[in-house]
């Protein structure tokens, strides 16, 4: 007889929360009450008070409930914001309603990655930030209902050691991700490469702590564009798939995975449909390039000609980029049927998929719907790998008993 | 009866010369002869010498005949060169062997759509070079055997006005093709979008001489890297991908083929595994932001806050992405599951193959038999499409009768 799956539910690895006003205020020591973010309308514009920044919540980033022609990248005030967006109990019922039975949320004043806080002038008062979010993603967003919510947090990214501090004390409450930046080159700071092994102990801390590391797009606070004057919408169109093989092949072709083995990373809102053509790629330059990349390699400037020579880290010569692929990458889809096309090159344990709430590109709320619609075809036991298998295994995340569906 | 295709051969819409070294010294004017590229061999080194740069050939640009182990981006001499990188009677020879029936060569002293000479100091020079690269293109190298060789012209970028008299002088000598670049951004010029229509009497001249506007990869001059420490096998694997997704992207949302609707554009060396994304990426996009957008838009800075508003030139409401590249985009590959298996998401009339001889991408020698490879499953009109079929219509280009093949 074959196994029977409950296919009526999904676990969204990408989602996203719009931080109340007081997660910091209420949280720092009173000496840095006036530095710290705090939530300011001053009867025309309401935005994020943050040591000298006014920052403004992008009226794209709080969409739920709203009918695209309605859609806006202006700022929106948290009066108009649907309360799924900043209130883990209505965001409860919104799940709830579209058959996500559990939630990852990635934060928003903060940045993906807590980019924010990394450009903190006053690195004290940034440290406190980080571990405010955390405590506040952890006990309270999270904590509203632990069966439903997959705790994800920032680290200090100036600070490799207090990064690991901040990690094992996450961990210890119970945290399953980490986020990381796509191109941390961007950020100011060494990247994956880097050959004095900055991020080192961050990645040994996660390893140890079975901790994923996800890379959201957009974590690297660099929107491509292929021109001044070419349009918003063209650097939209281009930003996931382009920034996002970027960070697959660095990782790839970084040692990182070879001196952490249990390491795993997930591309998160990073689309899966690009993947297939750039993992050929990766097997196709290697398959040309390789003999001379292992005799010290080339550096070549941008008309092609060798300006240096550099010896990589790891011997192209046994480099099988599929394999460490299909071991420690994790993609997810929102809405993707050219990757759905090619599912078995992406390989079907290493796909999740995700809901976007609150943003524009967000299948809520016919979320389950809507997945379904995208899986036709498949059979139920990769359908169940999809929309909740993979994410609760990657995740170490059990989700509570379904509730009875709301409509 | 079911019609019967010759699927022996394939017209190749991506190869490359290897600029004999007197094509410019045989061509300009004696009070240029100094100035005008010409090689050097000094005992140790062999280079171009053009105005006051020394620049040799990479070695991966000239790798036919050679095995993977010995590619190398190192300088190459013409020595040890195969005779048919420069030659076109010892080319034809390799095409004969190869069941390559026709073929289109991009240049390689120049690059790929003549930035060399539109970064020259003085531009009498510099048109003169371009001329000199296109006479001899269509009239030796192509007229070595004129059933075989597709003319492919460069034009002098940096003056519009030259660039139409060069494009009907060369269109009324035979020109099929006319390279431009992937990115004129990286070059200093004004991109697609440009309100000043910079380009626009070049867009008039294709259409009118119906030249098929080429862009090869690593047409701007630009090598996109992750970090300054990333091996350069990452650089190679995601330059092409990006770069191409990036022009693609950036045609399908300027107002050109709203302006020129007999104009039509190929992506050369361009691949196609990554169109079915970045096509569903860019609906995506366009059916969730186009209400906004209609309305006067949005620039947004690097994280996504509004900077300044922007109206784009086409209506985003009435503009269907896929229906402009059915109508205008030509896309081809060595070596592409990825696409090919999502065949008919970029369309059967719409890809081309090549075989890149002499780079170190080439199928070159097993080309028709590794294009019959790649094409197996597909129906035998469809296969003639790809391997003659589109190019042959798109090209305007009836090639000689097939030789026999030599093994």
């Amino acid at each position: 007889m074959s196994k029977q799956y409950d296919l009526d539910w999904l676990v969204s690895v990408d989602d996203h929360v719009i931080e109340p006003p007081d997660v910091w205020q209420r949280r720092v020591p009173v000496k840095f009450l006036d530095r710290a973010p705090r939530l300011v309308n001053d009867g025309t514009n309401e935005f994020w008070h943050y040591e000298d920044l006014r920052i403004p919540t992008p009226g794209i980033a709080a969409v739920a409930g709203k009918s695209r022609e309605h859609f806006s990248p202006d700022p929106v005030p948290y009066a108009e914001m649907r309360r799924g967006c900043y209130d883990p109990v209505a965001r409860l019922e919104d799940m709830d309603r579209a058959g996500i039975l559990a939630s990852m949320c990635f934060p928003t004043f903060p940045r993906f990655c807590g980019q924010m806080f990394h450009e903190g002038k006053d690195k004290d008062l940034s440290l406190l930030c980080v571990q405010a979010y955390n405590d506040w993603m952890i006990d309270e967003w999270c904590g509203a209902a632990p069966g439903r919510f997959i705790p994800l947090v920032i680290m200090p990214l100036w600070d490799p050691q207090l990064a690991v501090k901040e990690i094992e004390r996450c961990a210890e409450k119970g945290a399953r991700g980490l986020s990381f930046s796509e191109n941390p080159v961007r950020l100011g700071l060494p990247s994956v490469h880097d050959k004095n092994r900055y991020w080192d102990p961050v990645w040994a801390a996660a390893e140890e702590a079975n901790i994923i590391v996800c890379m959201h797009q957009g974590s690297s606070s660099y929107r491509q564009t292929t021109a001044d004057d070419s349009p918003q919408l063209v650097t939209m169109a281009w930003a996931i798939g382009t920034m996002m093989s970027g960070a697959l092949l660095d990782w790839l072709f970084s040692p990182v995975f070879h001196r952490f083995p249990g390491l795993k990373i997930a591309l998160s809102e990073g689309g899966i449909g690009w993947m297939p053509y750039y993992l050929e790629r990766a097997e196709q330059i290697l398959d040309k390039q390789r003999f001379w990349a292992a005799e010290g390699g080339h550096k070549l400037d941008r008309q092609g000609n060798v300006v240096a020579r550099e010896l990589m880290e790891i011997d192209p010569l046994s480099l099988d980029v599929r394999q460490l692929f299909r071991e420690h990458v994790y993609g997810c889809f929102i809405d993707d049927q050219a990757g759905l096309a090619l599912l078995d090159s992406v390989g079907r344990d290493n796909v999740m998929i995700e809901t976007d709430y609150p943003h524009s590109d967000s299948t809520w709320p016919h979320s389950i719907e809507y997945a379904h619609k995208q899986l036709e075809g498949l059979d139920d036991e990769t359908k169940y790998k999809i929309l909740r298998g993979n994410a609760e295994r990657l995740y170490r995340f059990t989700p509570d008993a379904p509730p009875a569906r709301t409509a």
